[in-house]
């Protein structure tokens, strides 16, 4: 038996991927939302976690490091094989990728993919095997070619969250000129019009 | 019979989504990616067509009129019953609420319901009857109390897109001064710290 659980923060949604997952004989399955999903880890010990990083609570959440600690709940009791993170990504968002891989999924999957895949990818991470998705290929490239250092990914997404450059510099303990050469940098590179355009671009990405 | 067209930018999801409908031996569920939805209504004609409206491809089709021209081609025979539109919607996205409404949905359903009231919706639909999820009351009350105008509306969504202060001049026929007011007046009203904040607070409500 695959212990799965599966986290995401609509109930309608979670609940129609839960039926799809149960009705394999092989597969066990909890869901929970975010907000419960590490103490559900925690009493599941699930084999396989599988969230879905292209919504907006998943979002959020990755961006706040909970991938990891999710999975600092989770791993199966020191008999069983560890517990194995599988994400349903989108292609069009290598940010999202770049996360995920830092949290060290073991399972990619495409949200434009069919069901089965997201059957054999569960299969694969229970096993501890790496399971991509081939349409995320060139996501992964993207996510590879990630134009911004982190120090620009830090002043993007304080800015991208609304703080004026005087609060990015008081945060970042740096002065208003460097931000704003940042804030060029960041412009130029991401190849936007303006600001507001590299904000958009990033956030389109994935990247902050 | 009831003839339902689910539309949603994921496979996978829209997937899961469409077998939860289908074990309802009274619904006959086919599912389409946004570009081929308009061809699929006119061909199915259905009775209900559900669109998640809280997902990224669905809300830049929302924004665009495209609820409003899937529903046109929708209607089921002429001697059947007119085809009703039914969203999933996010209590906390009050713009999405008021373009639903727009589009004249006759059903509400919100993402953090559980699966029976995506069931009963559709049956009230198909009927022709309203159905609204009681959690989604406050999403409607913020619809009502949306704190901008049309016009401005407008100059938010240009500068949400990365469009400059003369790039927004130029395409609404204004002067410069003009739209600097505006966005002055959007600031304020949504009570937001800078233009970029204005911007990420409307986007987060789902106004632009």
């Amino acid at each position: 038996m695959i212990r799965v659980l599966l986290v995401h923060d609509s109930y309608l949604l979670r609940s129609a991927l839960a039926a799809l997952i149960q009705a394999e004989p092989e597969f066990e399955v909890a869901s929970a939302a975010w907000r419960d999903a590490r103490s559900r880890a925690r009493s599941l010990q699930p084999h396989v976690c599988v969230v879905d990083t292209d919504c907006p609570g998943s979002d959020k959440a990755a961006r706040k490091g909970e991938l990891g600690k999710l999975m600092a709940e989770a791993p199966a009791a020191d008999s069983g094989p560890e517990s194995g993170l599988l994400v349903l990504a989108n292609a069009g968002r290598p940010g999202q990728l770049r996360r995920a891989h830092k949290a060290r999924a073991l399972g990619y999957i495409d949200k434009n993919a069919p069901p089965q895949r997201l059957l054999d990818g569960i299969r694969h991470v229970a096993k501890q095997e790496r399971f991509i998705d081939d349409s995320l290929g060139y996501g992964f490239l993207k996510a590879a070619e990630i134009p911004l250092t982190e120090r620009e990914l830090g002043v993007l997404s304080l800015a991208a969250d609304g703080a004026s450059i005087a609060e990015i510099a008081r945060t970042l303990h740096l002065s208003n000129g460097t931000i704003r050469n940042y804030l060029a940098a960041i412009t130029r590179k991401t190849g936007a019009r303006n600001r507001v355009d590299a904000i958009r671009i990033s956030r389109c990405e994935g990247w902050v």
